[in-house]
């Protein structure tokens, strides 16, 4: 069975798009600006439970996955469109209003206009397809593909967290439901993640970030995916990778690290630095956990002086 | 329960959205150009049966419901994003390659770019949300708000074929199933849906009509839609209507007249003209049907020298 990678990758091949494999296609607008687009899918009971979460939350999500892919390539957000198929039983109840005011929060913080969308009746589940459209200065997108054998890997935050969230709500922890403030906060970093433009927006003023692109699927694929587009390959020291500290707190060291290699949804920034703007970079913010190297499409895991090959893994909806 | 009408209109008021309530949003690109953008979204067991249409169909059709929202602005479509959700059965059949082969014949024809989107996983229902982002020279939109009283009302085509072909395939009739052409013509009008960009072009260009919206909720709805946003009233001679010839031959007269008025998905343009520019449109693809009157939020419909009020009919999702 094709992955959905494969997929997109043969549709694109096939058809000949040049404008598809990065966070947002990028557009022209005018002399100064590019347009940037982009669009994300949220399903009932594959992307989201709605036992598990709140209408306000979920709205929330639908919006920042959208900011984050924006943030990935330096934009800024201007307008969105939202497209919901809702089953009648939800219809009838405050589920929307409540669902548009926790959309609309974090809208406003950013400053994104609500400019279109659709409502569809559904049959059973909630479907959520979000689009924004943001700008960029012209010719200043910072893509996946530009990444240089030698540029050092950054990564924003710490991760794991939305991972190690999605591990509690599994187990029956919820939000609200328990006092430790350490269990809430990863189970908020799954359920209401925030996407990292304040962090997007100084990297694309000072030119610092040679490639970019968001942790939506997990540390690996990201990476992969960023060397993959850049014919690039990688090498990430596992002592250095920033895990969530919520996470080491309650779950086993081993396991700590594969959610903060393979766990998807923390929505920080993976992006390549040259060499010498290394020293610019000096901030608890971000974290150097590895380099770019010549061997294309292969990112080497060093950890405690063994070598191994880290494959993507995470999430994959094929 | 709220109307999905009502529902937009609660949100667009709660929230100050000045760009809502067009076939599209209209976005400043530069000097001499502005942007359009809109998203429609399609379910499966609401907006479609798999049973009945075809993939190739169903990727037209996605498309053409976008571009004829685009078409009903006057402008001209150039990029689109596909976000699909679908389930792992149809995923390991061809159904997704078949789906694309079809909208990519349309967006040949128009075109137009795919520039993103999003798949996902689905538990069980296919739903598709396309979003198209077109151009018109700006601030020559051609808006729903903008009739006024004295000016004529057109239709172009024919109405009622689309929910004649509906109304076929809830009987058991099917594409390709039967030789009569006038069948399979109501069929396709319904599976395969012609976006009028043509037209519309033609009458941006020479700026003839004031107003103008796509037929896609069925002419009664569309036009209490022109009405409401232009602060208007319209009356319609019910014997000018342009009926379906197929429709004719097949269904009884006065539900033609019927389906003519309140069946959706004809995805014809309707558009008003002022009383002197009426000559220039003396073509066989345009209908003059009745005029905009300062009656705001009534349509009068005329039937052999009664009166009636006609309300919005056709099918809601809520």
């Amino acid at each position: 069975m094709l992955s959905e990678f494969e997929f997109i990758g043969n549709i694109k091949s096939k058809y000949g798009l040049g404008k598809i494999g990065d966070d947002c296609a990028v557009l022209p607008k005018n002399s100064e600006t590019d347009l940037l687009l982009t669009a994300d899918m949220l399903v009932e009971d594959i992307d989201f439970l709605l036992d598990w979460t709140t209408p306000e939350f979920l709205g929330h999500k639908a919006l920042a996955v959208s900011l984050s892919d924006i943030a990935s390539m330096g934009g800024t957000p201007k307008w969105a469109m939202l497209s919901i198929a809702v089953a009648e039983n939800l219809w009838k109840t405050d589920f929307l209003d409540r669902f548009y005011a926790g959309w609309f929060a974090l809208a406003n913080e950013h400053g994104v206009e609500l400019i279109g969308g659709d409502v569809s009746r559904s049959p059973d589940k909630l479907v959520i397809d979000s689009t924004v459209c943001g700008e960029v200065a012209k010719g200043k997108a910072i893509l996946r593909s530009t990444a240089k054998p030698g540029d050092a890997i950054f990564v924003s935050g710490t991760l794991g967290g939305a991972a190690g969230g999605l591990k509690l709500l599994e187990n029956g922890y919820g939000h609200g439901k328990h006092t430790s403030d350490f269990l809430q906060n990863l189970i908020l970093k799954q359920l209401k993640p925030q996407p990292q433009t304040g962090l997007a927006k100084l990297l694309h003023t000072h030119g610092i970030a040679t490639a970019m692109i968001d942790v939506s699927d997990g540390l690996s694929s990201d990476l992969f995916h960023l060397c993959k587009q850049s014919y690039v390959g990688a090498k990430i020291y596992a002592e250095k990778v920033p895990i969530n500290e919520g996470l080491v707190r309650h779950f086993p060291t081993i396991e700590c690290l594969q959610m903060a290699l393979d766990g998807g949804e923390d929505f920080e920034l993976l992006f390549t630095v040259d060499e010498k703007d290394i020293s610019l970079l000096n901030s608890p913010a971000v974290t150097l956990i590895g380099e770019i190297t010549a061997n294309i499409d292969i990112i080497e895991l060093t950890d405690e002086g063994t070598s191994s090959i880290l494959k993507p893994g995470g999430y994959r909806h094929f």
